[in-house]
Formats: structure tokens, sequence, C-alpha cells
């Protein structure tokens, strides 16, 4: 077994987070909860308290690696620097920690977890909760988005090892195999 | 004297700052540049390496407070996200300092420093190079701009002491003149 991957879905408000494991072919989620900053703090006190909670889960959760959701494409320019803001502190907290850290869009994650990146919420809640045989959907919602960027992580890192290697087998496959069979399960 | 205002124009690739203390009327500059990171290397060890520089710069400079560039309008979301991600940290390392930290848009910076909001950046270095009594003007852009941010904030200050004491005469009219003589000089 390898350490933990953590998931960040960045948000100064609420922020998401997520920790996966993988045990054979197997995954199990270790936490998933949000962060919230009041929104009666001013920001620069929002943040650091941000900041020092990512620091503690990364202390406490001990991740071999971070993913973190790389946006693109807001709905606005106040949202966008709004998320900077908190993936910023998020990416610095993982860099300083020594930990690799890696981003994903969202379609890298919905394509990684449910098969296909025009795949909805509700789908991608779905299938989180089937490949971490979790008994209901994961609460809050940014817990799931969390969880699922861990995921995405661990099967990116599967594809990039065997892509290194040059192998024939991929080193995931029981990964791919688990998600493979969750998404028939899901069509049936 | 009080100690200085520091001011830091976020960015990831360019980070300006500029420290400004005011004795009497007089505004001094104690320190100005630019914080690079390099493109070669990822993200997160950049944030994590303008983040460590920011925490160096408040230790040694020993600010009483922080005024960081606060942009709503970006030409794009991606230049959105990359100033959010660096001003996080700005505004993250002051608070975590304990130190006040004021967000001032550019159009309240212009109107500070040079007396209108639309001013251009050529005004906006010319004024700040005046108030500074600097033989020349502040070396590189990024630094000039710091500087423009921590002199709004030393204004805008005096303006809201004056604003809380309810007072008739302003406390900081000394600055206020100098702004004001510069001003004479610079349309004469």
């Amino acid at each position: 077994m390898f350490g933990p991957v953590l998931g960040i879905d960045p948000g100064v408000s609420r922020c998401g987070y997520g920790a996966v494991v993988q045990e054979g072919g197997a995954l199990r989620a270790l936490a998933g909860g949000v962060i919230r900053t009041p929104a009666s703090q001013a920001l620069p006190e929002r943040l650091a308290a941000l900041e020092a909670e990512l620091e503690a889960l990364v202390s406490e959760l001990r991740p071999v690696a971070v993913a973190v959701e790389r946006v693109f494409f807001q709905v606005n320019v106040r949202t966008a620097m709004s998320v900077g803001q908190a993936s910023g502190l998020a990416l610095a907290v993982a860099a300083r920690s020594g930990l690799p850290v890696c981003q994903y869009t969202p379609n890298e994650v919905k394509q990684a977890v449910a098969g296909y990146g025009g795949a909805d919420k509700a789908q991608v809640q779905a299938m989180v909760t089937k490949l971490l045989r979790l008994s209901e959907a994961p609460h809050p919602p940014d817990a799931a988005d969390a969880l699922a960027l861990a995921i995405c992580h661990l099967s990116a890192g599967r594809f990039r090892e065997r892509v290194d290697a040059g192998g024939n087998e991929p080193t995931g496959a029981g990964l791919a195999r688990a998600v493979a069979a969750a998404l028939r399960k899901e069509s049936s």
C-alpha cells in the first residue's frame, strides 16, 4: 500500500478535500470534507485560515501526492480570482511540503472517473460512490469533487507509469478494471 | 516615524514590491524591486518560492501594513487565475504575520498618486518618482506600481483617520500638500 493522494477542489468560501488510497486494484476513501471560511471575516484572514487548514490536512493525512483542480473557464473574472487565490495556497502548501502536485481540469477528472468528459455532477458523484464502495454519496458535494480529483490522479499515475515503463501490460490494470466494472454496473 | 507600508503588485512571473515610510509630510522609499520566478519551474514550486520571498520581505522590512493590488478586470481568465494565485499568497502571508492588509484597485492607486483614476503608467511613474524624491524613475516598472500601492495606502490611511476622527483638519494634510505640490510641478 502506497500513501494516499489528497485531492483539493479549491475555493475560498468552500474548499473541498478528499484523500484516497489504492490498495491493490481497489480504492479506499480515507477522508473527505470541506473547509469553510466565514464570509464575515476579512479576505486575508480567510486565506490565512484556509492555508493553515490545508497544512493541517497534509500533516495529518501524510499524502504522497496532491491533486488540485485546474480551472481555466470560469463564469466570471471575480470567481477566477477567488479560485486562483485558494488554488495558489493549495499548490504552495503542497510544494513547500515537498509533495508532487498535479493539476487536472474538470474534464480530465470526469474522463478518469466517469469515463467521459461530459459527465454531469450526479454521474461523477455516483461513480465516486461506486469506486470507493461507499454506502452513500459523499457529502457535501465538494468532498465528492475532491475525492474524484484524487481518483483521477491515481488513474493518471497508473497510465503515466505504464507509458514510462513502455510495457504492454498496464500496471494500473486493476484500477482500470475497477473503473470499467463500475461503469458497466452504472449503465446496466 | 511609523514603520513602512509594503506595497505588493502580485504576479507569478513578476511580483513587484515597494516599501514606503512617511516621515512628517514627506515620503521615503525604503525598498523596491521585483520577485521573479522562473517559467522553467513547475507552478507549485514557483508559488512556494514566491511565498518564501514574500515572507522574507516581511521579516526584513517589518512593515506596519501591506497594500495589495486588487484586480477585477483582467484581459482573460487565465491571467486572472495567475494573479489570483499570487495575490492569495500575498494576502495570506500578511494576515499570518498579523499585519493589517488592504487591497486597492488600479484606479484607486492612480487617483491617490496621480490625482485621477485615468492616469497612464508613465504619469504614475513620474508621480511616484516625484513624491519619493527619487533621482530617476523606479526600475523595473513593477517596483513603481508597488511603491504607488504603498503611497496609496498611506494617503488612504490618512483620509480614513481623518474621517474616523471626525475632525475638520486632515491629519494627513502634510501628505496631501506634498501630493498637491508635486501635481502642480507635474502640470506646469
